[in-house]
Formats: C-alpha cells, sequence, structure tokens
C-alpha cells in the first residue's frame, strides 16, 4: 500500500455510499464540480494548482490485493462491492482550468463526469490534492507580487510544512507561482525544481568560531558559498563574512551571499551591504528569511531594503494567515438531471458550469459563470484534460506553467493584486445559470 | 524512492555542511535538542506527539542506490561524502519525552545524540514530523477537553489536511489526544484506528428525494447507518429520518444517529432530539459537523446541546488559530562544548537539558527546566529511547499512548485547561542551567 498513491486515501461514507450506488445499480454519470464557495478575508484572487498531481493520481487508481483483502476484513461491505473494487478503475473525463489560472469564489475549477461511484471515491483526494496547492500557490503568488520582480524567492518551509507530501506539494505549487527554487532536495528529484541552500546555525556554533565555520563551508562548498552571518552578531558576522571572503577568493572561490535570519532586516540589511561594499565586495548578494511573508517583503522592497533574495518557509507552506479554503466537490448533475443542495451558507449551483472571462486589452474585467452551453462572450476556463480515464495530453512542464502564471498575474488589474484588496473581482452569476437555479430549487424534494 | 522515508526529505543545506563536516573530519558528538521556542498565544499546553512516526524514520534511514545516483548526478559533492552517504546509518542515542506528554514552552521535547552529520542530515524530516504532530495532537486535545466527555469526537479531516500524509499523521494525532476515531479508511489499515463516518449530500441529491435515499443506505449499510439530514430542511429531514428509522426497524435495521451539517447547531439539534424523541426514537444519537472548533465545542456543550458527536475536520488538521509552532532543533553541544546562539529572539539556552516535573496530590504544580545531570526534585520528562540507532523497546500501542494523554490532562490543572489561559503555566530555569547559558555566552567568538 502506498501512502500518496492508495484508494484506502479516502472518507469511510465514500465506500459507504458506493455499497448504496452499487446495490441500487446506480452507476449513471455523474457530475461533480471542485470550487471555492469564498475567498478566504485576505485573498483578492486564487491561483489553480495540483491538477497534474490529481490526474496522476485518478489515472492510475487501482485497489491492490492488500487494500482489498483490508477492506473485505473490515466485514462492512457486501461481495458485490468487493468485486466492483477488484475492478475498479476510472473511466472518467476531467475538465479543469489550466494550472496558473487566476479564479475566483464559485468558479469550477474542475469538472469530472463519470459513473457515480467512480465519481465519488476520489473526492476525498481529490479535495486534498488540489486544496492544498491552491492554497500554497495563492500564497506564493502574493510574495511574488510583493516582491516585485526586485528580489528572487526561494521556498524553505519543509520543516513546518504539514507533512512530507505537504513539503513537496508546496514545493511544486510555489515554482509554479513564480518562487525560483526551493530548499527541498527531494523536489528536484521528483518534480525537476531547481534547489539552493545556504548553511544553519549549528554549522557556526560547532567551529571554534566564524571565521573558521566561514571558510572551511567554502572550500567544502566552492560554488555554493551563503554565509550565515547572525549566530552571534550581525555586524561582527559580516565583518568575518568580509574576511572569509577575501580569504577564498584568493583559493579562486567566491562568496555568493551571505543570509540574515533575524533582527531587523531593514536596518541589518543596510549595514551590512555598507560593509560589503566598503570592501569592495559588491557583488556579494544579501539574502534573508526568518517567519517571513507577503507582508514583510513587500515592507521591505518599498523601504528599499538592499535584500536580494528571501527564503520563504512556515507561512509559505502553512499559508498562515487562511490556513485552509472553503473548497468543495459537490454533485451537480445525476443521470442527466441537475442536483443541488440547500444547507444553511453551502448552497450550491446546480448544472455543468463554464467560466468565461472578458478581457480588454489583454486586462481581466470581469467573469461571467454560466452554464456549460451558454454563449456568452469572453474566454472559457475550462478545457477538457481528461477522456475516458485517460489524460488527453503529456503533462505540462512546471517552467511552462509558471510562465502562464505569470501572464495571468500581469492580466488582473492593479488593485486585485494588492495585499488588501476591496471590493471584489466581479463574477457575474449568467441569467441562464440564474434561471436553472430557481427552477431546480421550486422542485419538491 | 519513497516519498515519506526517503534521506532526500531534507534541505540542500543539511548536505552541503555535511560536506564541510565530512571534509573536516568533524563526526565527534552534537547533541542537538528540539523544542517549541513560545507557545501560540491560542495555547495554554502543548502535548508530545509524533515520536514513534520519528524514530521509524530515523532508524530505517538510508540512502538507495537511486538517490545517490540522484546525488552524484547534481555534481555538487565530494567522492568522500558520496561513500559516507553510501554507508550512512543513524547511530545516534535519542531522550524524549514519552508521547501525549503536556508540555511548554522552552522545554527539550527530544534530544539527539549522535556523530554531527548523522544528527544534522535528519534535523528537516526531524522538525517536520515532530511539529506537525503536537500541533494537531494540541488542538485535539483542546476539543476533547471541550467536549468534556459529555460528546464523541470523530476526525473529519483528510479532505482539507495538508496533503495525504497530514491527513494520516493528524488522524493519529487525534486519537492519541482523545479522539474515538477518524473517517480515514487508511488510518486504520495503517495505525489500527477505529473508522467511522456517516453518507454525504451527493447521495441524498442523487436519490429522487431523502426518504428513498435514507432507506437505500440503511440496506445497503445495515450495521452503520447514519443518515444526513441537512440537504434541503433539516426539520424536514429529521421526519424523514423518523419515517426511514421506522420502516428500517421493520427489517432489523437499527438507524444509530443523524448528522447536522450546517445552520445553528444549538437550535436545531434541539429541534431534531425533540422530533427524534416524540417518535419514540430516543436510541437515535445526534452527530453534529461542518467548520468545528474546540470553541464552537464549547460553546454548544455548555449551552445544553443534545449533540452526542462531532465530526472535526477542517479546524482539526490545519490546526487552524495556530498552524505552525515556533520550533526549533538545535545544536546544544559538540565535542563536550555547550554550545550557543544568541540570534535576536531566537537565542539558545546551551547544554543537554532535563526538564523535572513537580507534583501535588497527582496535580501538576510547575516544571525546572535544568542541565542533564542537576539533582532537582520531580519527575523528569525526558527519556532514552533510541540507543546507538535502535529502538530501546517496543512501540507502544495508540491506546495505550491515548490513556497516557488522559492522565496528563487529568494533572494539568483547570486554569491551564482553560480555552483562553492566562498567565502561563510555570516553567523556572534552575540556577545551574542560568549559570551555565552566561558562562558560555561569555566567550569570545
Amino acid at each position: 500500500m502506498n501512502l500518496l498513491t492508495s484508494p484506502l486515501l479516502t472518507d469511510l461514507y465514500q465506500l459507504t455510499m458506493m455499497q448504496g450506488y452499487v446495490d441500487g445499480g446506480m452507476h449513471e454519470e455523474a457530475v461533480f464540480e471542485f470550487y471555492v464557495r469564498s475567498l478566504p478575508k485576505t485573498r483578492g484572487f486564487l491561483v489553480s494548482a495540483g491538477l497534474e498531481t490529481l490526474l496522476a493520481y485518478i489515472e492510475d487508481l487501482r485497489f491492490s490485493e492488500e487494500e482489498l483483502n483490508y477492506i473485505t476484513g473490515t466485514g462492512r461491505f457486501s461481495k458485490a462491492l468487493l468485486d466492483y473494487l477488484a475492478n475498479f478503475r476510472f473511466h472518467g473525463d476531467v475538465y479543469a482550468m489550466p494550472e496558473g489560472t487566476v479564479f475566483f469564489e464559485n468558479e469550477p475549477v474542475v469538472r469530472v463526469v463519470a459513473p457515480m461511484p467512480e465519481a465519488q471515491l476520489v473526492e476525498t483526494r481529490l479535495i486534498n490534492i488540489l486544496h492544498f496547492e491552491i492554497l500554497v500557490a495563492s500564497k506564493a503568488a502574493r510574495c511574488v507580487l510583493a516582491a516585485d520582480d526586485k528580489a528572487i524567492l526561494v521556498d524553505f518551509g519543509l520543516r513546518r510544512a504539514h507533512g512530507a507530501e505537504a513539503g513537496l506539494l508546496a514545493a511544486r505549487a510555489a515554482y509554479i507561482a513564480g518562487f525560483v527554487s526551493t530548499s527541498t532536495v527531494f523536489a528536484e528529484s521528483l518534480f525537476g525544481i531547481p534547489i539552493s541552500g545556504t548553511m544553519a546555525h549549528s554549522y557556526v556554533e560547532a567551529h571554534e568560531n566564524e571565521l573558521e565555520a566561514f571558510l572551511s563551508f567554502g572550500l567544502a562548498n566552492p560554488n555554493n558559498t551563503t554565509l550565515l552571518i547572525d549566530t552571534y552578531d550581525v555586524r561582527k558576522g559580516a565583518e568575518k563574512a568580509v574576511e572569509a571572503a577575501k580569504k577564498l577568493k584568493e583559493r579562486g572561490i567566491n562568496v555568493r551571499a551571505v543570509r540574515l535570519d533575524s533582527g531587523d532586516l531593514l536596518a541589518l540589511s543596510k549595514d551590512v551591504r555598507q560593509i560589503l561594499n566598503e570592501s569592495g565586495l559588491t557583488d556579494i548578494r544579501i539574502f534573508a528569511s526568518g517567519n517571513l511573508d507577503e507582508y514583510l517583503i513587500y515592507d521591505l522592497m518599498s523601504q528599499g531594503a538592499p535584500i536580494n533574495g528571501f527564503g520563504v518557509g512556515t507561512k509559505l507552506d502553512t499559508s498562515e494567515d487562511a490556513p485552509y479554503l472553503e473548497c468543495a466537490y459537490k454533485l451537480m448533475e445525476y443521470a442527466g438531471k441537475p442536483r443541488f443542495k440547500k444547507s444553511q451558507g453551502k448552497a450550491t449551483i446546480p448544472g455543468r458550469k463554464q467560466v468565461f472571462r472578458e478581457l480588454k486589452d489583454e486586462t481581466m474585467v470581469r467573469d461571467i459563470l454560466t452554464t456549460e452551453g451558454d454563449g456568452v462572450e469572453g474566454v472559457p476556463l475550462l478545457e477538457k484534460v481528461m477522456s475516458g480515464g485517460r489524460r488527453i495530453s503529456e503533462p505540462k512542464g512546471l517552467k511552462e506553467i509558471a510562465a502562464y502564471t505569470r501572464s495571468q498575474l500581469k492580466a488582473l488589474p492593479a488593485h486585485f493584486k494588492a495585499l488588501e484588496t476591496k471590493p471584489a473581482y466581479p463574477v457575474k452569476i449568467s441569467p441562464a445559470l440564474s434561471r436553472l437555479r430557481k427552477e431546480i430549487e421550486r422542485q419538491e424534494r
């Protein structure tokens, strides 16, 4: 059993409902849509992500013998369901916004069209993947906008991400949103994301003094020398870095950067820049880290901090100011009939939907949420990505997705890119969809 | 390469520092401690968790041929380091608080004593595991205290957990803290945690009406029938549940519970209880879910809501009000000498430490943080759990850990168990440790 690809990554109720569907012969076509009900207060837009991770999961979804034995052993399910699971594979179609698309509340990001039990089984892991990658890509995009191309951003978050998969998927989502690299080694072997890194305080502490630590690190890593200078005193640390850089230069080694990880980053970066410049080391860059997020990055950049790069960790990988999204994967149609629920605060808009985006001079004007076949103006955002359980095209490279995200962010008007955004971006519900909604809600259940 | 057990689940700087340690022959004994610098504002205590997950990872840590090939291919490292990694295994000792121990700021939860490169390599994943399980166990313990034995708690969080591993580890951490079950199927096969579940709105929507859905679900799941009654209108849904329960009873099937997932849970649960009781269905329990946390559970229980169980999902698995902890894994000693850093706001207390807990009449009075060998009064919290890279004893069962957590929470005075807790629990730094700190900080680096 693989902890990340297993069909047992699901809620028990998916299996008990499948028992009901299989018993009742309810294999007709179901349409589910994944969307975010409302944006967190601190988000003016979201960035779609996780699609490729999701499609890979769905395409290969099978029950192994070990998994079937486990399910049999629970004693909860009939032979009919066990037989069904033994032959299970996903045969459905999937429609989705391309990864990197900017989107808003109530807009379907992914639509699954499949026989009911298949569409039901994938719910839990589908939400689990999309929710988290969207969460991090959206937070990362805010950091990228705050850095405003004046500094590079690196993901440092694995250690405080919620588990290993979160760290890996966060590295992926951040790269999609415009981060240049990650400190997570596995993310390079898995996704091809460039890795980068510096040194830790422990390395400095383990040596007799800072200078010795800096020299030994430079000799051991001649092509990748960043020196951490805040272990004892930043200004003294910067002077030691100057001394080390000069000695290393004699050995043909160029120190690339120094890192600050604590204290008043604005004042310290200015002092350190001055110390480096006065020694003629204008090429050595300054890298900063330590509980950073888009707000701090924005403040530092707008105050002219001479910082060339930021390591963003905890607050990125946990999306600290908005650690979850009000997202849902809801039944919109079954056996040809639109379906809905009207639970208080969680009512759905029934039917298969499409989002059309109106642009003017390559700038986004508004989105229209409507029924799938409605011929309104604008660019449709959902496209077919899986047919009969197989992906339609090769996975896109992450670089290509990152470039697309960049173009999406460029098309978003400045107001919605600001750290504080009110009013919200206009998403209009079309007359056709409003009519459908009223009609369905009138029906007695 | 396994995404959860690989040594590549590390930051690049661990490898570049290891290059320096191996080049410099720095294999002497290092002592690192994992602790939480300060508690989040909304936490009066934390619960240790994740130790068994961590020890299993460390004990089996090896570089596979594929992983070595990847590292070689990066072109960043010397043959000396690659040879070292090819033979790598963890040979160190680990000391830890037992899982389920209540603890506070600055108290070491885990101490690693190992040759420097080994202790360094495990840092990232060690923090990644301990941080998250402590985070969720601590949040879950608050929910358990809020429910006050009047209602059971079930983890519903996989879908909005940050990735699959987060969902699985959250199920484990919540169970340790007193949750009775989880909806995550894989958590039963992996950890033996009981699973439970209800039904989703889609099941109701897919049927022609609620009654039909309830009947078909009960027939398909005769031993596990919980009916979701808020898809259209809760009170009407409750009446349909009554009708279904009576019909199912004729077939020998007992409906166990109804579930509410939206709206005013206090008012609705009272109405539903009345509807059920008036029909003589006093045995059917009421289960509630929907963005719950310890605050809502406390409010509902203290207002006498007739709710017998809560499904807690998103806000548990993301620890929504405190999605990360200010935790660290810091070098405390190397080659027999205490080490420290004094980075602003992140200074360490040097040396190997122990926590002694003073109890009076089985109630916690205060903790004393001191040097390892200091003979102060109280119960020492850290014990040796790994020797020479091997676990000393068999893993404890989760039930046993959960019972221990319960006894720990019982020993914690009421004030610190409240949802809002000020002042903080007293953790005193001993004179011996203060002297050591001053002595080390005076040394010139």
